[in-house]
């Protein structure tokens, strides 16, 4: 795939649309990109939370809602409940964030009563499409994890693997990105690349094929790697770039939606169902996209 | 400045040509670019290494260096140790990396009896130019510091505070980058920011003006600053971005050359004067402009 659009072309008919529970859905910054999503058909939403403010938006934003579900909750942290519990009970599909706080929505969803716990690592996916490389890139984490050791590295990467599989990308290309592509004993990220590219090799992650350290250019570009004399499937092809920390997520985020220009639409994984966390200072189409990509969990 | 080429305009025609002495001049890679930069009166260049194979390399390539000055030493070592001695000696301005490997050369840079040892840590400077920014934009340490501590992130910041004084570019603002414009007690590159930025205020680092943590949009971008309410002289306009770790740097570098298609300069700050320390994948044009960067130090 080239294009974040192409997602849709994946559409079976008999599963959309999916059913979204917006959670605190008065909410300027997500009603309009799911409004649009329900347009097109993606989802089905119910939206918990003030059902008078959520009108009101919607009607000042010109949005119409005729045929979604309003399930009527006023105190935030009730509607953020009552939408978990949807998802788990399986009332809905998958769950978004609408106006409250990140915090306040992640501690509901890791209830352990109630909450979408599978026991697996949470951890943010980014999936970017840019003019530049040959086809979609996805990059995790950027947002979740701080500072990820090697447990948390494969729980990263068997989060991103499994959902990219929904997404049609069979046995993924993962570079396990540091700042260099040589094992340095000062340098940790090196030293769990080199350490997940043989867990790997071993058959202890499966399903993709793994390779670093390697540096970010490295990854993406087949001149760039046979100028370090490289030999790798991955080099210059890679599906997935796996982060060593979250500065360098969150600095490669950003520079590829500022500078480069990039699309991008991200999930949170390992929840039992993808979960829609946009930020106020995400693009309409971004929030469109996450909703699309969130469709295909 | 919005170019790197901008950087000419700043020439004094009395102190140039400057004296560059290559570090093992038999070199492919950085020969052409050594050329160019005199054939365009910036620099008097002293090759220093085998003078036969460097002619050889000059003939096959079609360069021109008749004028130019040659150190015939057949051993790479010495060739080094020639090099940088001439530059302690002042008998050439600044030093360039030809066919030796980094270490080599930062081991001759670092000797205590004739190397170019300042009392100052050495740091990579890197200067960017891209169409999605107002001015260039400079980046540090993206190549030779692998975590900084507080102490290294000042040593790193007035290196490139100084450089920047030359370029022409006063009061720089300077961002301090992480991942998140908030302090987090979990989040080292938060806690380091905070702490700069103060020293700052309390002129304890001078000469710039200190704002963070900022995340990289909230940097470059007044309107995701905006949307983050973020009240600071720096964020939206920042001159120089202090990377908290060189995963993080490194991601950037190569994410804004190979995605961004920016322009890029480089050297090495913290020696007696700049090295220019290119490496066989830039391109021409890049070794060409860290040539020029260099001769403004």
């Amino acid at each position: 795939m080239k294009k974040i659009k192409d997602l849709q072309t994946l559409i079976d008919s008999n599963v959309l649309p999916k059913r979204l529970a917006l959670a605190v859905s008065q909410d300027a910054h997500s009603l309009e990109a799911v409004n649009k999503a329900f347009l097109a058909g993606l989802i089905d939403p119910v939206l918990v939370g003030s059902k008078v403010e959520t009108l009101k938006i919607a009607q000042e934003l010109n949005l119409d809602f005729s045929g979604a579900t309003f399930i009527d909750e006023i105190y935030p942290s009730k509607a953020v409940e009552t939408a978990v519990k949807l998802v788990n009970e399986k009332k809905a599909d998958f769950l978004m964030k609408g106006n409250i706080p990140t915090p306040a929505l992640l501690k509901a969803v890791l209830n352990k009563e109630w909450g979408l716990r599978t026991g697996n690592l949470l951890s943010h996916f980014a999936l970017f499409e840019t003019e530049n490389y040959h086809k979609l890139i996805a990059v995790t984490d950027v947002a979740m994890n701080i500072a990820p050791n090697l447990k948390d590295k494969i729980g990263i990467i068997n989060n991103a693997v499994t959902f990219m599989y929904k997404l049609g990308i069979y046995l993924p290309k993962v570079a396990i990105i540091a700042a260099i592509e040589t094992v340095n004993e000062n340098m940790q990220a090196t030293l769990d690349a080199a350490m997940l590219s043989i867990m790997n090799k071993r058959g202890q992650i499966n399903d993709c094929v793994i390779d670093g350290p390697l540096a970010f250019d490295n990854a993406i570009s087949v001149e760039s790697a046979s100028h370090k004399k490289i030999k790798s499937e991955v080099a210059g092809d890679a599906d997935l770039l796996i982060m060593p920390n979250i500065e360098a997520g969150n600095v490669l985020y950003k520079s590829l939606v500022w500078f480069a220009k990039a699309k991008v639409a991200s999930v949170i994984l390992g929840a039992s169902s993808p979960i829609v966390l946009t930020s106020r200072s995400d693009s309409e189409e971004c929030k469109f996209d996450s909703i699309l990509l969130a469709t295909r969990g």
